[in-house]
């Protein structure tokens, strides 16, 4: 099935937009699951179960499983596996190089992985991507305004009078011969959501950002689900680390059901 | 010590500015090595030992190892360790994300794998950056400009008249407080080296794309080298797959005094 397929089926089978990111650390996981045999796995599981039939899908923050070695690449295999397979799974890697290297990183992601969408950093232009590209029936979202608060450094430049991002974004609907690009647009810039799904109507967006870095709901359901795009939301710290107790896997169900009602209510009046 | 001191170092001690890239590939090593047990770091392993006393620095390339999964890791991490003390080793990685993201990337870089270096993409802005330059210990080499065919997609657009790698350039140099950042300058653009070397003189540089990429050694050398700065120049695929039979680490070594020869010839007349 096409990449975009998948998650749109995702998106219908829960009737949820809520991605729930897994910033697994050990350090913030709950005490009583720490001295356990891979507590992280242990900790994804428990969230995964208890969140399954309200997202459309999960990201897997790599550098949190990269931190632990080769340990932590066996973890985030066996996360990736424990996802149904009807919801989505996002391998939040930001990887870009060249092409013979590229090749590499998307073999990791998705043949090794089995990862069904990846993020992309497009520093190095087309051909980092393309090798991404190729796996149709996986999705690649492309970094175009990052929602930390130095992505101004480079991205709010202005080539031509126009924001880098926005060069991207239309950059990004060229490469997309295969119809599974997407962008990663961050929460925290509500106004630029706007002027990037004017670019780019038909891109699926990744936004991240809504939780811990404060980004603005309202105007990023508004933004990137007007006229029927298709835009994904994710909150990580605010979700799985929303209990440091036992009921962590609980509280964590209840705080993604409170986003997806709070989504749905903006999509409503769309 | 510094982690620009200890490149220096590992520069006086083998007179040399190469280093050998191992983007080590099972489909591409000897035959007779792809039976055995973990066979790439066997290949590294004899790479190494046939050229540790005539470079500075080997950069390995993770995606070939991250393409392996947890095995891969392990193998690059035995590989890192394998590197004599006293030369350089640089994880290329190419890692770019937000602040509580990239310590873990560091974290992976500088206390699991314990490479001396790591590269790094831009496109996030200097949070993305900061904790990796917390490692005083160590550099972080920023991509500037990439020695692939479509680095210009971005890195050639022009906020006010001036292309963004060269924005990118100044921008690190304000970055560089504790006098551990460098740039990636790819072989491929020389005239683009030159501007970028007028622009930060004193950045420590690594050049990719002088072997299989057809990058121009004698302007890479000459611009890179200029007034004393210090630049590192990189080759992979033509070194360590110049032969394919039992003799590679021979003939690797081979290839390796010839390049070496090459940089200090041009250097000397500099």
């Amino acid at each position: 099935m096409r990449g975009l397929e998948k998650l749109k089926g995702a998106i219908r089978a829960n009737n949820s937009l809520v991605c729930v990111g897994l910033d697994s650390d050990v350090k913030k996981i709950p005490k009583h699951l720490r001295k356990k045999k891979d507590p992280l796995y242990l900790f994804n599981q428990e969230i995964i179960d208890a969140t399954k039939g309200l997202v459309c899908a999960y990201k897997i923050n790599s550098a949190f499983y990269e931190a632990l070695g080769a340990a932590g690449m066996e973890t985030l295999r066996k996360t990736i596996k424990c996802i149904p397979k009807k919801v989505f799974s996002i391998l939040d890697a930001k990887r870009g190089d060249i092409g013979n290297t590229a090749e590499k990183y998307a073999q990791a992601a998705f043949d090794y992985f089995k990862a069904d969408a990846v993020t992309l950093s497009p520093y190095l232009g087309f051909d980092s991507i393309q090798p991404f590209a190729e796996y149709q029936d996986k999705l690649s979202f492309i970094l175009c305004l990052t929602s930390n608060p130095s992505a101004g450094d480079l991205q709010f430049l202005k080539p031509d009078a126009k924001p880098l991002f926005l060069h991207l974004a239309a950059k990004v609907k060229n490469w997309n011969k295969h119809g599974n690009l997407g962008l990663v647009v961050g929460a925290t810039y509500p106004a630029q959501i706007r002027e990037i799904r004017k670019e780019a109507p038909l891109l699926p967006f990744l936004i991240p950002g809504l939780g811990a870095q404060g980004g603005d709901l309202e105007s990023a359901v508004k933004f990137g689900c007007q006229d029927k795009s298709i835009a994904v939301f994710n909150s990580s710290r605010e979700i799985i680390y929303a209990s440091s107790e036992k009921d962590f896997a609980e509280v964590a169900r209840a705080k993604t059901i409170e986003l997806k009602e709070r989504i749905n209510q903006v999509r409503k009046g769309l």
